[in-house]
């Protein structure tokens, strides 16, 4: 990864602060968009930045542009117009980037910066790509290929590759159709390269190749391309005719950023948020759950106040409220994550609800009978003048981790089942839901041993 | 994704009790092996399977093979003398997953089974991949590519990859060396197709492409593919000489592995479980931290029991145990989730401990202040005739949520300077540090607030 010394970005600064066109254009000529936008990033003044996109050719600028950080890129968009934003970017992207550019702008905007586009039919596929929902292969498609008919012969072929193949930054295989547009097979440039010859393509293509219906949702399209080592897929509509394809670079951002919001789901942070945000965004994705845990602490509580008679009296039981807690938490977690993530990579179907719960109900009986013999024995030793509190706290535990596996299996699952995001019910949720009904547990049995023991 | 009917699957069986090698041949003969792998693990009985993946030509059987599950690999693996694991499977094999699969066998087998390698060259080249570090890019590389000079001429350049590319199943760039093999460009494919001319290759070729060195952590490598959208990237040795490259399809499992390696650890999963293993290894993964768990939970009883005496005369204290807790570890959390998924993107440099530490404390500051106005006006409210309660807990989780903020920026930056992954130090351990040195807290400053207020 490029590597921009202190030293470079003053002589850069210089070269801005002289208005050195030719200089600068010199500097940004041979550099990657992304290290240019890495550059961009760096300089702190905006008139320095905006001075060096302007330097570039539409299509560096256009695709430096795609690089920049989102806030980035809206604040350099905002002092444009319309037909500015149609003729220096949109007419240099490819349609998957315009489209996705498109959306960050307002709604108000979005229609006339369509109307300047200069190519009819790029805005004609645009206006046809807004129309899939963001999360499935159609939001995510382009329709920059190469098609040929498998009627063609491989030379006719290459011909028309020739021709189509002008505008496009990358191309790693060719998708036949029929004459209906039906996606018939695939062939790959190697192919054409290492077997020329005059046959139709029909005879020379792969047949059947993974390809996804345009309203299959990303996660799944992932899952394809990681189980096929894919490096492209196309995309067909309901009756198998070819309308886009997917490339491996937007797909590898999306596994990036879906692992990353389950992370961030199951941590209580409530918005996509790093190190690099401002002290003001992360104080705002933090404070909802943490409030949220406030409030559970305040149940909390209200539980334990009804329970005071017997903490007055048994002060012991005081002693083992953060063992019933902590614990209850770190099972749910725990069981809500292998949910979560075998649900994530395809490893776990919800079709598959009632054995993986079974099999959870095992698990959780095996971690419940180690966790309450350990603590029973520890307290067996080091208390036995209060047998009651003894058998609370074991029989609690025991209670707590069987209700937290089953929670944490359960709810994830049920959220799936609702086409709701599982890990949403990860980390906190399950932390602070387990700290309560551990609290009932504990009041509840410790008050029936109690009884018993007639403390 | 395909997906196999039960139907399917009893035809399948049918024709495998019969021993119709014929017919068995006919239904993989088109099928991915990723679907074949599929069938194989969806077949219970090893010995069907088995059969099935004998009837496979060398090709197909040494792809399906490297894409069963681990497990599978190995049980299968486990029959067969180190000759046949070489002349079936690694004779047919890319070099990286040749190395992978030799990674996979006993130490005492891999001698034997690389001296039955058929071909020298090939041999050679998995001898020399092996002394890569696994997690670096020469332990992710393979030997398989096209490499040309500099100074030949474009139809040379296509006949040489005629000859090179035979056995190759994926080729998207020709990598271009100098007479010592130093790198000096690449020629994707697609200009050997449209651009064809007699020019020498240099004055055609991309200049300076994206490249690593072998010794580049394999974090850095995946950072590299998605910053520039690789499908595959040229790796270099110290002096710059072209020693092999790496695929996109193995970035893209690496980058799937290590974000759950991540969310494993922050859940407190001491190994790598999915819902589909068994109820064995699943309890083995989950019982230390839930052991740890419960150490802490009985220190946690050794400090309250020193403030058993505090805890008789005011029970009220007893009922805020539960948000001391829950509260340092909410906020433990969420800091260290910033820190370990930031360092992961790129978007924290470890250079920036200290900057980074400076905005962490600003941020626990409000968030600290939040929480505690918050529960200083609720006790106020509700617990009016207890002013030292009422003012403990709330300094408390002012202190809490500091030090909680703290440790979770300072540990986790702490084990990245030592090499250590820093999402061992998010979730269980966090959470339970926290609930420790909460209670430790709130014993000192309940003991100080009941002197002052004279309770």
């Amino acid at each position: 990864m490029k590597e921009f010394t202190p030293e470079y970005l003053d002589r850069l600064k210089d070269i801005i602060a002289r208005r050195d066109d030719v200089q600068a254009r010199k500097e940004l000529a041979d550099m990657h968009p992304a290290d240019v936008a890495e550059l961009y990033e760096q300089l702190d003044d905006l008139e320095e930045a905006e001075y060096l996109i302007k330097l570039l050719d539409g299509d560096h600028a256009a695709d430096v542009l795609m690089e920049l950080d989102e806030d980035e890129r809206r604040r350099l968009l905002a002092d444009m117009d319309a037909e500015d934003i149609a003729k220096q970017f949109i007419d240099h992207l490819d349609t998957d980037e315009a489209v996705d550019l498109i959306q960050e702008l307002e709604p108000e905007e979005r229609d006339e910066v369509l109307s300047h586009i200069d190519d009819v039919e790029q805005a004609g596929d645009i206006i046809d790509l807004l129309k899939y929902d963001e999360d499935t292969a159609g939001g995510l498609m382009g329709t920059e290929m190469i098609v040929v008919n498998e009627n063609w012969s491989m030379p006719e072929c290459i011909k028309q590759m020739r021709m189509q193949a002008e505008d496009m930054d990358e191309i790693y295989n060719v998708y036949v159709v029929d004459a209906d547009d039906r996606l018939r097979g695939i062939l790959p440039l190697k192919k054409l390269i290492t077997h020329p010859s005059v046959s139709k393509i029909k005879h020379v293509m792969e047949v059947d190749p993974p390809s996804v219906k345009a309203d299959t949702p990303i996660d799944e399209v992932a899952l394809d391309f990681e189980k096929y080592d894919l490096v492209a897929m196309p995309v067909i509509d309901s009756i198998g005719r070819l309308v886009g394809r997917i490339t491996v670079d937007d797909v590898m951002d999306q596994v990036r950023e879906s692992s990353e919001r389950d992370y961030q789901l199951a941590s209580g942070l409530s918005s996509d948020v790093g190190a690099d945000d401002s002290v003001w965004s992360q104080t705002k994705a933090r404070i909802p759950w943490l409030l949220v845990g406030i409030a559970s602490g305040i149940v909390a509580s209200l539980i334990l106040s009804g329970f005071e008679a017997q903490l007055s009296v048994v002060t012991a039981l005081a002693l083992f409220i953060p063992i019933i807690g902590g614990t209850g938490g770190n099972v749910g977690v725990q069981s809500s994550a292998i949910v979560v993530q075998s649900l994530a990579n395809g490893s776990l179907d919800i079709k598959n609800f009632s054995s993986q719960l079974g099999k959870e109900i095992l698990i959780g009986l095996l971690n419940a009978s180690v966790i309450s013999a350990v603590i029973l024995v520890y307290n067996l030793i080091m208390l036995p003048e209060e047998p009651a509190v003894t058998v609370s706290v074991a029989l609690s535990l025991f209670v707590v981790v069987m209700f937290a596996t089953i929670l944490g299996t359960v709810v994830p699952l049920t959220l799936e089942k609702l086409h709701i995001n599982p890990a949403l019910a990860t980390g906190p949720f399950i932390q602070i839901s387990n700290d309560i009904v551990g609290l009932i547990i504990y009041v509840g049995v410790s008050t029936a041993c109690l009884r018993f023991f007639g403390t």
